[in-house]
């Protein structure tokens, strides 16, 4: 593919943190792909690679300070930086006809006043978050195939929207009283240096940690009702697990029709997607299957035969809670095969 | 103390395990205890301290073959053996006045029949399971007092009522839908050579198992339907996390009582127990604050004052999991302080 | 390339430890090998993929009770197995011109006396000890392209002799006191039901063992003396470290030439290598910058500018320390490029 | 004993950090100690107990701003500080009868240049580097009970002390070409905001840092070099391994007499020591056997009988490698039994 067109012109800001480090590992090895440029104000004119070892010898630009005419340049940017920052950059590159990934939360929420409570901050742009397209694309891919702009799905919501969308869907539980229990990898907390992310502090420990509300609430609740078609009810506890890559959701919900096949609802919901593995009846998805990889693994169970019933989601959170996730939705915006440069095997053990 | 009466004389059957290095640490150090004598018949010959090198120049026997008079001399007889030992060598010993504490399953299930389905045997001793006291202490310490037989509590058990028991007590939550989410430590499995438990496989991983069923569901169910006074329904899902030791339970149920003060509530009904700590409001315990210490923190939210009630409860799974619970039961069997040997502050980091 | 020729037809023997998913995780994603047949004794039927849950989806065969004609069909076969095997079942592959690349210990050592001291066993081959290649590409990569029967170089012996290999050769150090201290990651103790390598144990511990003598010691010597052109003395301590893959070798040796420029010597003797990076002066690198990778990373240091220098060297030692360096072979003779199959990036973090 | 005396009354200067925490946990169950008072100035209002929670219920006091009256009415004064501050501040106590002790490097290297050329900056109290006793008690205790200010060693220069100290007293290997190799958990590095100890980097990881020169090196020359009674040649090589706790050092020396008994040797050496562990020949220690506990373990090893001797040594870095050897000074300076309230068995698992 690379040979009979030109490579797609990529730019990443903000590229210093743990999702910037995995979109560089996937687009260096993208076979129609070309890295122009990644941004970072305070480390401009550090090797990528010097920063990141395991790219020695597969990338070689530097960090440069943000420059609106090179990423003009490219056919796509990738923001990878804190929240807030895309939402002042993103419109000028629309206008100069680039697309734009956002890989944080600035265009995830369409209530901006909901937004605007959560981040506290000022939403700078409510009118692109109209038009962003939210990139899962197991919910719409049809939208991001010709979208501008898409707002790249945080890591919990992945897990849990794949994990609730085939009972929602089929109306088959009860909306109202959805619990999404999940344990997360340290990476999830991002490369900042912070003493409650250090190895002393986070190893060997399990903690629940947000509970009275955490950011990624408001963008799950806003999938769910999107998916079930009415205002859900969610409660929503996430964990931090002592080791670096992945997620594990565990989702509860009240059956309503006792009958459904529970097995066979999913294993249909889910029959073309490359990237969703419903494992078989009586399975347990362990997080490292998917380290590393784009996919993630589902198995349903109804314990006792009772009216509750329990899906087990995992993934890579770096992979297809961001970085994998987002070169997907690039694949849709640019025609290519869906797996392209997201295919590899997760690294096991 | 030690220097005014004697020294309680004690036995441990079956001590290669991680309960058994666990109770050999604690008695060890333990002012009103003389350790006479320790049981296991493939390493007998064993220093222990060769075992659990931790022990050198502190616990100098060796192991033993079980001798019936020798533990027929003790005071007190531990068993920490898979299931189905105790069941049929306690008897003996209660005739020949030594108190019995079993660490493992035999006599926790009240319901002979439902217990012999879940452990896949048939029981050996059905009258001294209606004796057997169950040994909770902050559930019904009077009768730990009297008891002969005491059946120590399993782990996730243990986590699980004390997190639901003020609740449960006061009859504020719908009884017939509770949810234990729990996440356990790999020393929870024991220390036997199994692929599953391996540092390569169970490490950087993370996953459910048993959500079809699990040893401790009846367990958890007796304890939970004698708190509320009422048969409960309960799904209990139980997790393999990477650390070595800690549960931390995560329990959801249903407010019945919008108005009730849920942090007075675990406050005073835990206001003078030594070895239950509630948190302040908004607080998440952390395992590690428990870690190689016989307390279980609590903490209670209501995550946006809502209907659930989410309750955060973590132990040291070999301590107040294991083998500090059941030296806080012997301590209360022989009208010894309660925090007597197992007031140790956690190792933190 | 797939394309133009025919795929290599490729078996494994023995394929349920971790080289053996490893093997599989790389070859599945080999664009010029098809996987043909992939044996167990003890779980032919099992699917490779209900074993190994990353491989759901890329790898759809089972393991196979070993069959000699099926082999026999492959171009190449690949042993996984304990040491003892091959040995035993190589020559046959060989006269129906199948090539083999034995990943275990039974082909690496010549002096076959000295073999059987370390592995206790008689030798079953030794005729084709004698013919075997050793297959470390940087000592001798044109013997390999014509080998029939590869001995796939232990993990330890390639991280320490890719270390020490420029200093031998330019005979700048005193070969007669090498010290070797490696650390491993637990993988590389295989997927084997011990005690001492479950999480509970080898968690949170670091420890070394065998230092009265382990069997990679007559490899590195060997291998070592042969890149010398002497005989060297060698003191080999291996440690385990608390982590699943990567090795980490920390090198002395006395230097005999004070003038010679250390980086210099590295940079050269790695120029051309696709799989040896030297790192920049001052640098030390990181088990985890190679996790998953056929790279070896390697620094050199003279602290304080004394006659001891230090290489740090490190692999992923189910990688280039195992399967990944036996794809290397198999590509050499095949006369692919060296690269194909093996070229992803480090997984990081 | 505390019944018939006054308590110690102890201050901590800086107690933020984990030696800190490490100080309060051992000191909170010290039979001769009173805690007094322990300061931050930036966490100055905040419990102990709000930060470090193993504390709850345990120490109930807050930090406080430095206060110097305060202090004075301590009897004993340990630094957890920085280094730097505690030769500015410790003068003014010792001139009010307060004996200090530091936990920092501030009173370690008797050569006030070369300390001024390894730390970066002047000594404010060159004086009291004179006057300073090294705190290792295995070395000189009778120093150390007659001594004001002590200057707690640092935590690989106690491991690596301990390991040679046998063969440089005795004299039988070559002190000039020692190499010390070691190992230590990520605990070493302190409860600071870091990049590379988060558990996302240093998790899962193996590398060696400071290969071209650590602080600590001058420490252990300096005191090798004492035990010896000459100048040692000494690489010193550290590690960064992922667990919390634990140092393991390996030491290699050349023999100068072959027909020195190793084992004897080294068990005479600590025959009376009360935290040395002369472990039996052949023998590995491990860190996890000294979890939380104030020993050292040793093993000496000669592979194959050769003319290196090759030494094991554990301890933990936070017990004897700071808290718990300052806490064994601080009762050989009052008086106490050496073992008073750091005698606690090592937590395994």
């Amino acid at each position: 593919m690379v040979q009979d067109t030109q490579p797609i012109k990529v730019g990443i800001v903000g590229g210093t943190g743990y999702t910037g480090v995995e979109l560089l590992r996937l687009l260096a090895a993208h076979p129609a792909v070309q890295l122009e440029v990644i941004t970072s104000r305070g480390d401009a004119g550090t090797p990528v690679a010097a920063m990141f070892p395991n790219l020695r010898g597969r990338v070689d630009i530097a960090f440069t300070v943000p420059d609106a005419a090179a990423l003009a340049g490219c056919d796509v940017v990738f923001f990878a930086t804190p929240n807030g920052i895309a939402m002042q950059e993103a419109g000028a590159l629309l206008d100069r006809g680039v697309r734009v990934i956002d890989l944080a939360a600035d265009f995830r929420i369409k209530d901006v006043a909901d937004w605007q409570r959560w981040y506290g901050m000022t939403h700078a742009s409510p009118a692109l978050v109209a038009e962003a397209v939210y990139g899962l694309p197991e919910f719409d891919r049809e939208s991001i195939r010709g979208a501008r702009l898409v707002a790249n799905p945080g890591c919990y919501p992945t897990a849990v929207q794949l994990g609730f969308m085939p009972l929602l869907r089929a109306g088959v539980v009860d909306a109202s009283s959805l619990i999404a229990d999940c344990k997360s990898g340290v990476s999830g907390a991002g490369r900042k240096a912070e003493v409650h992310s250090l190895l002393a502090e986070a190893g060997d420990n399990f903690k629940a940690y947000g509970v009275p509300g955490h950011r990624h609430l408001p963008e799950i609740r806003q999938g769910l009702s999107g998916i079930a078609g009415c205002a859900v009810g969610l409660t929503f506890v996430p964990h931090l697990t002592p080791m670096i890559r992945g997620i594990h959701a565990t989702l509860y919900a009240r059956l309503t029709d006792a009958r459904v096949d529970l097995q066979a609802l999913f294993c249909e919901a889910y029959a073309s997607e490359p990237f969703v593995d419903v494992m078989p009846s009586g399975a347990h998805p362990e997080t490292r299957s998917v380290r590393g990889a784009n996919t993630c693994r589902i198995a349903v169970h109804r314990p006792q035969g009772g009216d509750t019933v329990v899906v087990l989601s995992v993934i890579d959170n770096l992979v297809k809670g961001a970085a994998g996730q987002a070169i997907h939705n690039m694949n849709l915006m640019f025609g290519l095969p869906e797996a392209t440069g997201i295919d590899a095997i997760a690294l096991l053990p």
